[in-house]
């Protein structure tokens, strides 16, 4: 609440102080004080109550909207017209009168201390630093008192509601379909953020010098600035786009791309703008090109993103082993541990936000399966209710602020390069990078699947609360206003055209849908496309050898250690580490020896282990070649891919017809969800 | 986060002012600022994570005790422990040095407002008003940086904390033992606290007076002041005891009557407390009596609690009528409509903790029953997390509090006289009260049972909120720091022998653990002793006329009206009013109508519609005088009480030997958990 604590009066300091002390009635200070502080509570619950109501009507909107399958625009489109709204009637409609105990002091000190204790009539009041406001804001301050009031501290938004929406990204995306593209997906995360952030830093460095010499900049526009602008514009956020893939069943790889792509990249942006932030080089002129300076600021890149990294899965490994009884102190304690790792890492000078990523896909692979099934399920439904409304929360907020955010500088010439400059960097972004993919991937990035990728790249969330973070300067004003348009531009036109994107683009839909109706049967389908066709899959060409590697890794030593599914230690480890292995089982993994209970083993692409049932015809291969049938009709045993593929050409007639083809049986890592709300608009993807 | 936005430098403010103006590279000194606000960022963060660990530290410590079963020590007695460590520790053994970028500022202004607006070499700096801060803290202030960054805004416990633990206990309240009890319930909450708050005012007064003759008295104590402190500690909170009852399944009644007391009696306490503060005769002399001001607050305390009274019932009663498709739409509206009611009551002006109260259990008894039933799990699992998290941290704080509070005031006679006071305010409340209730009440309140009452008027979150609001004078400090003990007295030695307590007491155990099982079996159990005995009950005795009339009032327009529950309104209006109840009945009552799934039927204690199976004996009864039975063998038709009674005297031998015995069908009105989940240690009351 204190965050709402805002001025209800105010005083300038400007020249030397000259006030003479009042020896006042201390009782009745003390009740005009109350009185006021009393006053000002008021207020903000006011105020507060604003964006809850906000929040409400946004929220009763979007259900007409899902009742009557409207998919023109998302929820968050919708709150940030409501915002918009809202900003306009305060801005325009509303005069709140200046209040009448405004005191002018005179004070001048010549330091910004972060706590300041004021002496009045020989009481001391202690006042916390706000922040810097700008010379030409404190003129017209008394006017805008209402808009003031309804401006958030910007690190409320880094700090309270980026973690939980950024948390619930990385706890859902432990998906067959994800690991399974985890290469392109870091490629894109990694390389194509970077090649994103300094294709547009350059270009926009152009639009700025084209600026100075046709005089229409009003201030300082450095190099560093553009690729800072070029490094927020960076991060992805296509909330939109994923929700009608989800609604409409588009294909499972498309949205793991997507969805993969636009987590990391958050990550990656924060980090590079801090580390572009970093840039000082020595000497005088701090914008100069430096190679000293410049080294430092990818060590920081380097340092900071790997200590996030390794602090995420480090408290994200943290296993709870013996509080299955008790799903309330399960819940209560998986919540604190993932707050206090991003407590963890800003206290220790690392991103918060990064780290909490890391910590929630680590959650989500290891921690989730110890959890009991209640757990599970409080869990996920805890943080997708997060997620929701502070997403919901940053989206209105975003709209309000168009109208009441003080300072914006709209430049026709910025707005114009800046969207030229978006499009090309996320075109340089997918095109070259998906082609260099395509070298190296068995199951091709088709062209539909990069045009889709390339309309897909909105910004949202992450963009706006880094550039939000800091708007004392020209440069970043001017990137603030310009970031705000790009993201309601992004958000409503190619929101807004994505099923019209999607039908242009021939992108085949209900393959997960039909995903879904084998997963209910227990089996995965794997698309596949005909000879007519783009693309065609088999298990082991999905498996790239440093996957499989990883995967064997994980499967053999880590899933054992860290949870109580897989096989036990004592089996995997060599023979002379018997003792240690002993030791490190738990009990519970030689139980569940038999009923292998490990949710992850969606994961299992490699050659083992592969058992087969489709129709009356039950294969199975394990390892050791050794063959064995479950049913005794039709069967067959194979034990190399090819066989199975072969295997495969019979009998799946129908599912073919449709683009779809039976490869591997699943056990789905879903907790047992009843199956309405599985295949229910709430639930994020399968 | 900005609530820990706290001093890492300060700035005393002392004589005139008199700083020159320095011309400083702005660039350098922008770095500095950022540097500066990094660093307090940082330790903002680790301040928090200390609170984050103390509270993961208390749930792996419970869960041990739960494990093992020890109940002597309850999860918020042992976070008290924890914190009174930590405290320890922070108090004595860490050391931290005083910042090296102290600046001594002086500035002399006539005014504390709101905000203050610093010009620093050309630059503006927004301060926002943090509080007050005593004379003699001014001098150690530096010394004590480090208990300074650990204490929160007391507005946080109002604000943030206590909402969630009393719209909990309000959402808990939907309870048939709860209806039942209304009226005794209602005496002890209101009649009781007041009784008790004037009881322990004129105790506290005396003792005062005596101070003040032998010189014990460092400071001013008002006759209102020792109201104020009577108000604070009538709340009482006796969770650690009702965790024990739930868990020992001890007497259904007894549970309503303590759990329902305490939640009304912290609603009376806050309006009580904030109606004697708003106590203010006219003249000099703030300290006399006065009937006017004495009216007044009068009428205060019944406007604020009428208004948030009403606020509360008006948005929990509003309805979600279609959105059972969303569970994670409902529940976010569900959430922030709850949130709303808060702010609603703080921002015209009444107590949102009282609106928040009665929003929940009018949420509970209408609200519950239009949700989806996934929703209807999730708004429990969601407010019973929020519940723990909250409670554990506000008694971890208050353990911390005693060794990092810097203005105690430890004065033995009142710490003696507030602990007398205490226990014969709560005697004052208990006694005469149960004397005056039980010429009324078929059922009596029994003397063990009355012992109990007595033994766990705890005091807890309530208490200590009221208490740590405000601390600037002398009087106030000194009532913190005693109802700080008395808290710690109270939750530890009460809440620890709650077991021994009951079995000197004689009180049965396992009844409810009986009722349960009936539960099952669909039945509803209730007590009756034999002809040694203490008590005995029947239907009819049960429900007092008011009872009666208002559950027909209920059951027959509100339940139909607001939820789609219960009769159609075409069956219950008057013929006259015929085309206005056609209107307002949702179309899916009339489908309902078969199957009246209206979950409160456990509330149905009149004559009609009375359904008993036993064994192989079925009695149907209704208001027309019908009689219907389902099974062949054994049937018998009843149509009033006695003959009812009659009735269940054969064939209960067994049921009779545990001291319970069956008499009305039921429909439990929870939502279908898992049964060995409404069986476990985290669900409240059955």
């Amino acid at each position: 609440m204190s965050i709402w604590r805002r001025l209800s009066l105010f005083v300038l300091a400007s020249a030397l102080c000259s006030c003479p002390c009042r020896a006042e009635d201390s009782a009745m200070e003390n009740i005009v004080t109350e009185k006021k502080a009393e006053e000002s509570h008021r207020q903000d619950s006011a105020d507060l109550l604003v964006f809850i109501l906000l929040l409400t009507l946004t929220i009763l909107t979007i259900w007409l909207f899902k009742h009557r399958r409207f998919r023109f625009l998302h929820e968050t489109g919708l709150a940030m017209i409501y915002g918009l709204l809202v900003g306009v009637v305060l801005r325009y409609a509303i005069h709140v009168p200046s209040d009448m105990n405004n005191i002018t002091l005179s004070c001048n000190v010549n330091a910004s201390p972060a706590t300041l204790l004021v002496n009045v009539s020989g009481k001391f009041y202690e006042y916390t630093l706000k922040g810097e406001i700008s010379g030409s804001e404190v003129n017209d301050i008394q006017d805008n008192e209402m808009l003031r009031k309804v401006t958030f501290d910007p690190e409320v938004f880094f700090n309270i509601l980026l973690p939980p929406i950024i948390f619930h990204a990385g706890y859902s995306l432990k998906r067959r379909h994800f690991f399974r593209n985890l290469g392109s997906i870091l490629a894109y995360a990694f390389v194509g953020t970077v090649v994103s952030c300094f294709i547009i830093g350059l270009l926009m460095y152009g639009c700025v010098m084209l600026m100075k010499q046709i005089g229409h900049l009003g201030g300082d526009f450095f190099f560093t600035d553009c690729l800072f602008f070029g490094s927020i514009v960076s991060a992805t956020d296509p909330v939109t786009v994923l929700a009608i893939f989800n609604e409409l069943q588009v294909d499972a790889d498309l949205y793991a791309l997507l969805f993969g792509e636009s987590v990391l990249n958050d990550a990656v942006a924060v980090v590079l703008s801090s580390s572009i932030i970093a840039y000082q080089p020595e000497g005088d002129n701090t914008h100069t090109f430096e190679a000293m300076a410049m080294l430092k600021s990818f060590g920081i890149f380097l340092g900071v993103f790997s200590g996030s990294f390794a602090l995420g899965v480090a408290t994200g490994v943290v296993t709870f082993t013996k509080l299955r009884d008790f799903p309330l102190l399960e819940t209560a304690l998986f919540f604190l541990m993932s707050w206090s790792t991003f407590l963890l890492a800003e206290a220790c000078g690392f991103t918060g936000v990064v780290a909490v990523l890391f910590c929630g896909m680590t959650q989500a692979h290891y921690t989730f399966n110890n959890l009991s099934p209640e757990s599970q399920e409080r869990t996920k439904q805890l943080f997708e209710l997060l997620n929701f409304l502070a997403e919901n929360f940053i989206f209105s907020y975003m709209g309000l602020t168009l109208f009441t955010f003080k300072n914006h500088v709209f430049n026709p010439i910025f707005i114009v390069g800046a969207f030229l400059a978006v499009f090309l960097g996320r075109a340089a972004n997918i095109y070259p990078l998906s082609f260099l993919l395509n070298l190296g991937r068995k199951h091709k990035i088709s062209p539909n699947f990069q045009h889709m990728m390339m309309f897909a790249g909105l910004r949202g969330a992450m963009t706006f609360a880094l550039s939000i973070r800091d708007t004392a300067t020209y440069a970043r004003q001017m990137m603030f206003s310009t970031t705000l348009l790009v993201v309601f531009f992004t958000v409503w036109i190619c929101g807004g055209g994505t099923t019209q994107m999607l039908s242009c683009q021939k992108i085949r839909l209900y393959s997960g849908f039909l995903e879904q109706s084998c997963l209910m049967m227990g089996f995965l389908c794997v698309q596949q496309i005909g000879p007519d066709g783009v693309e065609r899959r088999s298990t082991k060409q999905e498996s790239a050898w440093f996957f499989r590697i990883w995967y064997n890794f994980d499967h053999n030593y880590l899933k054992p250690l860290l949870t109580h599914s897989g096989p036990p230690l004592t089996a995997t480890f060599p023979a002379c580490c018997g003792p240690l292995a002993r030791c490190l089982t738990s009990p519970q993994a030689y139980e569940n020896e038999e009923q292998l209970k490990d949710s992850d083993s969606d994961l299992i692409l490699n050659d083992s282990d592969i058992t087969l049932t489709y129709g009356d015809i039950t294969v199975s291969t394990d390892a050791t070649g050794a063959h064995t049938s479950g049913m005794p009709v039709g069967r067959v045993a194979v034990n190399s891919d090819e066989a199975l593929d072969r295997e495969l050409a019979f009998g799946d007639h129908e599912l073919v017809i449709r683009g779809t083809r039976l490869v591997l049986p699943m056990d789905d890592s879903e907790p047992p969800l009843p199956l309405d709300s599985r295949l229910g608009p709430s639930s994020i993807m399968h």
